[in-house]
């Protein structure tokens, strides 16, 4: 009954797994509402919907049907179907996964339900990544959805409120993004990909998640670079998911206190989005989707055309549901490092 | 850019998972409510707690505890401590997995949040099985928990209302379960396990999630023997999570329509947990806990003494929320399940 296993092969130290044939991203897509439609990222978004209901009875069927068809656009930019697709791995923020939930009922793709919160998309890519690498699969998509005003209701107050939004607050992205993975192919590869941890330093502040999830970032690229032996410099960018222009210098300063000088790398998708000055989004934007349709409108054409040669991309997630919150609950944050390399940096180490 | 590997080689078909070096169970624990101490498998439980609200100041949180509790009795029963383990993958029924998020915030390892409702438990052990057996950790926690006073008012009316219950509603098991999966070591192994997809036959009453979720077990099993070749009798029980004295006949039925004969082996945790004449529980046993307390008080150590040679474990879960079940959406559903061999079965096929 007992048996003996050579140790893992495929990590490097505790939370950083190191993949031997590093997964290909065959191709993405990105899907956004009007507004994201109106910002910087819009010209590069693969589908921008006319309204937020996208013809649905809710902001919730919304979602699911954005999630949906991100995944379609991507399987056709790939001429693929969801017959050649073994797995769905898949996220969002709704209560009990509701977007992920009713996208895979429309898909039919065998499931894997995730929750890390905006940190989905990087959890999994990680997830994916070890089911390819490992020989489990051929193709995954990853896709995962928000949606503003489902998600406003939901977390804070319903937007037809009208709630002042103070300074720190960021403004959830309405859309979806769906990568494909592969074990063969061409595209962009995922070489490394570092698992978080639950961080909480107390913060309490639902309209200042950027603050909350700002250590949970420094935490994982800190042992993200430790595990790997790599310096800030290895990667073009490190790019968090959503912690905005709150977030982002609380990061920089975390990870020098850690020994990584990192402000020429960081970035963050939160700050992509929307056009800061004329947009009123306040800190930036936030939920699933942001790092996603980032990630599949800017930072994936850039490693195919050679702009980025290697990214870490590094979504990141507060961990607190409105019960929490009201139960007096400080905010748990989390974050997923993936290391994405394209041809530029091929070769390189 | 472009790279070819090797087909995937381990899985069967397009939703097994085949473990070339099949992860090995370590050690399981179980934690439960005051009523779960009192049915059938409250002797066999490592804890049963004196309240529901375990000296915490709500159930949510209480929930959380039990699940770090568990957690930490496995972790005792293998003589390991957190540091030993490289990844916690855990879930629950909380809204933005409350339970896990909190859990996980005390224990401090690395962390995969997944979400496939009562289906958690065993969607776990299959992405912890991939971990272990791809090479990516050396030992993986598995925890998923609930707890009836939380999900009541969640998913439905809060106790306190004394809503009557109709007989084909099930009772959410207050409690956690939670295994050590490693590489090496001695213990019961898994050595297949098949994902499952969304399952959706228009259901609509959240008060017999059973006959929603049947169909999903019925999916997930028939492809589960397809894909893997075996028959039903290959197994000395396939036992489902929660589909309770309802969901189960319509399972056998399923089965028998897709020319499976499985009545002698089919069992249901929501069948153990509790006494069905003198407890008041209708359909029986539900939640993530139901099939985790099951399997770790019962089923474990039946395959460690070899009472079982070889269990096919399918927890089984109703992806719905309060908000699409009041949109008019039907409840669909999912089930994962997992090969699991004692020394009994060692050496067969």
């Amino acid at each position: 009954m007992a048996t003996t296993q050579a140790p893992a092969t495929r990590r490097l130290g505790r939370q950083t797994l190191a993949f031997e044939e590093p997964p290909v991203i065959l191709a993405v897509a990105a899907v956004g509402g009007p507004m994201e439609g109106k910002g910087p990222l819009g010209s590069l978004l693969d589908e921008v919907e006319p309204d937020g209901l996208v013809g649905q009875k809710s902001w919730e069927m919304a979602e699911a049907y954005m999630l949906q068809r991100a995944v379609d656009l991507a399987l056709t930019k790939a001429s693929l179907q969801t017959s050649d697709i073994d797995f769905l791995v898949t996220g969002d923020l709704l209560n009990q996964l509701g977007a992920s939930t009713f996208a895979g009922r429309m898909l039919d793709i065998p499931f894997f339900g995730i929750y890390g919160a905006c940190s989905s998309w990087s959890e999994g890519l990680v997830l994916a990544s070890a089911l390819l690498d490992g020989g489990y699969a051929e193709r995954v998509v990853v896709a995962v959805s928000s949606h503003h005003d489902a998600a406003e209701r939901q977390f804070r107050y319903p937007t037809e409120f009208g709630v002042q939004r103070p300074p720190t607050s960021t403004w959830t992205v309405t859309g979806a993004g769906a990568a494909i993975l592969a074990r063969s192919g061409t595209g962009p590869r995922i070489t490394h990909a570092t698992a978080g941890r639950i961080v909480d330093i107390g913060e309490k502040d639902p309209m200042d998640l950027g603050s909350a999830m700002a250590p949970a970032a420094a935490d994982t690229i800190a042992i993200h670079l430790k595990e790997t032996g790599r310096q800030p410099g290895t990667y073009n960018a490190i790019i968090t998911g959503d912690l905005g222009n709150v977030g982002k210098p609380i990061l920089e300063e975390l990870l020098v206190q850690q020994g990584y000088d990192c402000k020429q790398q960081l970035d963050d998708c939160g700050l992509h989005v929307y056009d800061q000055k004329k947009q009123d989004v306040h800190g930036g934007g936030s939920g699933c989707a942001c790092s996603a349709v980032t990630f599949c409108g800017k930072i994936y054409p850039d490693l195919v055309q050679g702009k980025q040669g290697r990214v870490l991309l590094v979504s990141t997630g507060a961990m607190f549901s409105p019960t929490s919150y009201q139960q007096g609950e400080s905010i748990p944050g989390i974050a997923y490092a993936v290391a994405i390399e394209g041809p530029a940096a091929m070769g390189g180490g």
